[in-house]
């Protein structure tokens, strides 16, 4: 019993952002141990450890980028192993070490349910095991709907067997918002259909959205009990989603009318706009080569990619409630109010100083890492600014140079993936000690600002 | 007494931010009609409208951006102008205006005071009059020394008239940080010439470092009387402001070190390093050619300018206050602690709110600018971003754009140098109604930030 208590001691003054943070690289570790195995490769082909391990955390960190050719380099055996660690890295490693202790019968205890509070940013405690359970139920529920209809409709384009290999990591992929293809092309050989795009389109808001929206849309939809207000959080982040998706597709339309889009159709330029802003939510997927439209329009994704999706979702960046946040803080401040409203309800001071800080510390991450960057590798800037946002989003698009990168910017990806997908919170919070407040006060002094 | 007082109501219902930026504008229409008289020209010049907008917009903002060249446009008359016009810009039309209403005799009001108190970013009202005396004869007798020292030294290089006139205009363009020469090729003629280096550096450093150190340096110095305890804030931004500029240096010599560096000597290597350095604060002069330096220089340089001169100075960008503020809220955020504390004071909330809205406004302003002007401007994203920054920070350098851009272009920048130079605050807060608070409170309630 001394044994047991001394072994684990040290996880025990461990915080719960400090364990996120090690599940996360236990997961990448399990992953690049799994995608070391030959089985995993196509007969013949062996790539440098370097991009096996990008793979690993690119996987686990549901962002899609890859310096290789996923058909082209992994067998059969090798995808469900990507769409495994999809499923991991999506659905939240916490999420389902949860559902194990459940399984295996153990009562979640205060420290676990901490634990998975801070993984999905649930603010109250109770109902968080029944929520897990929710959570996982209903992705399944969408991925198998989705793998259905995908496999079903693939018949046209393929053989039975690999219309249903494509529709299963074709709906895993989007659901999870993983942006990995196993068709060598994204979704350009889909750039003529329709609805194929529109249920690309789906599963990816579906999982970019956020679970706790997913969840209170299904109690509004099928339990007519008494929860029926939706929280300042979901009317947030929905509006917010929303909003950016269609400023996202009219800035692109905008952008690229006299480039990209001239002489297409109407119903062509809705849905390249449409789909290629949704993707920036975090998708990946892609219907067109990226790299064909403008400098200007890959700064402006640049910045989608930046603010990534919803909290509690598949996706990465600063988050969609983040930018809300500043932008209602900016206006607030310049009206002059003193508390910050929205749809009748104060917004905590605490949760306007986290927005703060995570935008401020991840313009500084990206503005750095692009100056870094851009001493080792010979690309543009924006080059550079879009791959960057684009793992810090963990969105997975890229202008085509993931593959000619150094090990270095790898390395640097690698992170700017992981802090994406864990959150610069998490990230900052995982090198703190425990909270100790400090009982004494200084003197004030004011102090000028600019 | 009633035709009177309808006519100036509408004065009365101005606030001092509102107040401030029609003294600016006013200042403006004024420079440009000045630089619109014939005698102000070389003889047979004329260069057309917008450009005279720019010159006087950049003059009254001490930019330093402009698209002809000083020497080659405008007469000895011109040049006067200039210089006045950067006196105006930079000790602040608000000061002046309070020296205008000293010798009158008139008695200085609440209102006025207010306006001075917000010019000057000064928090406490006591002794307002005092100080803008004492920091304009401060100015002059700085400047007056710097062209002693500087026509005396060009006495070698020019005739005597030439010499006073070299050290007249550039004592006045470096302690205004103006950035503005009559050489025709800024400091690069006295690339070698140390003195005159170290000379402009430090009357830089002098006008970019705020008037409040300045006098509370003078009164450590000269006035061994009650106050002896430097300011919050002159400690807060004079740590800043020379971090910065040796952070500068440092990044530059090693950016540089393969390339503008190579096979330089160190001394070379250190002025051309610090100086460049010193620049970026606001100052817009330089020894050497800027577009010699690589893309991540610019890219460096162009943060620096962002963030630009301290408080209270000649110079513009989000200031140095604000971002030291930024970067202690958090650092204190993510070591967990409630309130921020520096040298033993505890900095104000309201404070720390408008350092973080100034910063985000400013990141949301210059990226857009570079969207917009990269859409019209075949330049690449680094010269627009460094041509913006510059403008923002009311730097004044340039990579050698400024005389080919369009005239949406030149509006916009004039348009960056105006908020740069009344700070983003002044900005916001001119189109705001007087202050109502509200004293209802709707229920608080959590919100799930990344
Ligand atoms: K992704
Ligand atoms: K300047």
């Amino acid at each position: 019993m001394s044994i047991y208590r001394r072994n684990y001691k040290w996880i025990r003054t461990l915080s719960p952002f400090q364990l996120i943070a090690l599940f996360y690289l236990f997961a990448v570790t399990i992953a690049t141990i799994l995608l070391s195995l030959p089985i995993a490769y196509e007969p013949g082909v062996d790539i440098p450890f370097i991009d096996t391990l990008f793979v690993a955390v690119s996987a686990v960190s549901v962002t899609g980028l890859t310096p290789v050719s996923i058909p082209e380099t992994f067998s059969i055996v090798g995808y469900f192993m990507i769409a495994l660690m999809l499923q991991f890295g999506g659905i939240g490693i916490m999420t389902l070490g949860t559902i194990i202790w459940i399984v295996l019968g153990k009562k979640i205890g205060l420290r676990e349910r901490q634990l998975i509070m801070t993984d999905q940013n649930q603010s109250n405690f109770s109902g968080i095991v029944r929520l897990v359970l929710q959570i996982v139920l209903l992705v399944l529920l969408i991925e198998f709907i989705g793998f259905l209809i995908l496999g079903t409709y693939f018949l046209q384009y393929y053989e039975a067997g690999e219309a249903y290999l494509q529709g299963f990591f074709g709906a895993v992929s989007a659901m999870t918002n993983g942006g990995f293809d196993i068709t060598g092309a994204s979704l350009i050989p889909f750039q003529d259909d329709y609805f194929v795009q529109f249920i690309n389109m789906m599963l990816i808001i579906a999982g970019a959205i956020g679970f706790p929206v997913l969840i209170e849309v299904k109690q509004y939809l099928f339990e007519s009990g008494e929860r029926t207000r939706f929280s300042l959080f979901a009317k947030l982040t929905t509006i917010t989603f929303f909003a950016l998706i269609v400023l996202g597709a009219v800035m692109i339309v905008f952008l690229e009318f006299n480039h990209f889009f001239e002489g297409r159709s109407w119903h062509e330029i809705i849905f390249y706009a449409l789909f290629q802003s949704v993707t920036t939510r975090s998708g990946g997927l892609s219907t067109m080569d990226v790299s064909q439209f403008t400098e200007q329009t890959h700064l402006f994704m640049s910045s989608l990619m930046f603010i990534g999706a919803s909290p509690s979702s598949v996706g990465g960046g600063i988050r969609t409630t983040t930018f809300a946040l500043v932008v209602i803080f900016i206006l607030t401040f310049a009206r002059g109010k003193g508390s910050i409203r929205i749809f009748r309800r104060e917004v905590h001071n605490e949760d306007l100083n986290r927005a703060v800080v995570v935008t401020l510390m991840a313009v500084l991450t990206v503005f750095f890492s692009v100056l870094v960057v851009s001493i080792v590798e010979p690309f543009s800037m924006s080059e550079i600014l879009f791959e960057i946002c684009s793992a810090f989003g963990t969105v997975g698009l890229s202008l085509g140079i993931t593959s000619e990168l150094t090990t270095f910017t790898k390395l640097l990806l690698m992170g700017l993936m992981f802090i994406g997908r864990i959150g610069i919170l998490t990230f900052l919070f995982s090198f703190k000690k425990e909270k100790k407040k400090g009982n004494y006060h200084y003197p004030k002094e004011r102090v000028i600002i600019g």
